[in-house]
């Protein structure tokens, strides 16, 4: 079957799934092109934990072995070739992460359930690493 | 995209996961409106362990947080706006969990995998939290 | 809703979920019967370890707890059913697994990523244990 355009959506709420995330986007791309997919990233849970106000303690107890630094450059790295980044407001509010933290290429969500319920409605495949 | 009604499948083989999913259940509830969406939560392998007949030893080594009683009690909050209950038999069986254990609102379905990818087929949202 | 053929697609990328997904793909089987359904398995990440060249560390190490002469055995049965394997090359090369290690009912595809997204837009139902 050939494919017109591949929509995939990545479900991530594990921050030490990050760099499992970051791996496969760039394997995909490599694979089918870079303009050719649409790719989302949807990040609820843990999977928002990075971009919490203490990275130090954070890190060593979720387990990502990404710093923020390394992390928040290869998202940057990804969004400059079309991937979309959204998570999840209630992620956020529970952890207690302002929004004004993320990096302006990431769009917040008010639901992360809602916005993986969507997309899939509109053709995009699911993924979860 | 305009969705007419949101289908969502959350699918749990770990106890341990029974948190996130109300979590994320009720938030996407909160989100949509409790009447439009159908949601669907199937549970198979450890998924259905916490209503296993040795509760204490079981939730000690399975790592669900919430006592049977406490679990039971949100999945009937939920059960009684409209969320459906599959657990897969074949799981039960293995875990000797009799069918009578567990509480009415669960529906008990030969095999897990079918429904899920029967929902699937149907149009439902697949997440895996 | 009758379903014609079932198409499902088991995702796996954690060498220690190899029994689980055995097990489902079994119950499933049983469960619509073995003529009926198409079912594809694709293994990236550490989905492939189980293959490497030194079984007795990497099995202490990620936890899959069959031997691989076991997993080959299994894996060997239900490509008899009519299940196909497909691995990532990405992940074979990441961990210098030679194709040639594999044994042939597995099929290796460029990258896993592409293959998920390939077969959902096909309509396979997608899972992961």
């Amino acid at each position: 079957m050939s494919i017109d355009r591949f929509k995939v959506l990545f479900h991530i709420n594990d921050s030490a799934k990050w760099p499992v995330v970051l791996t496969n986007i760039t394997n995909f791309l490599n694979d089918v092109g870079q303009e050719n997919p649409l790719v989302e990233v949807v990040a609820n849970g843990e999977g928002v934990t990075p971009f919490g106000s203490k990275p130090a303690l954070r890190e060593q107890q979720k387990g990502c072995s990404l710093s923020r630094e390394t992390l928040e450059t290869e998202l940057q790295r990804l969004a400059a070739q079309g991937v979309d980044f959204a998570f999840c407001r209630n992620a956020l509010r529970a952890q207690s992460i302002p929004e004004e933290n993320l990096p302006s290429f990431i769009r917040v969500v008010p639901a992360g359930i809602t916005e993986i319920a969507r997309k899939q409605a509109e053709g995009y495949a699911y993924i979860k690493p």
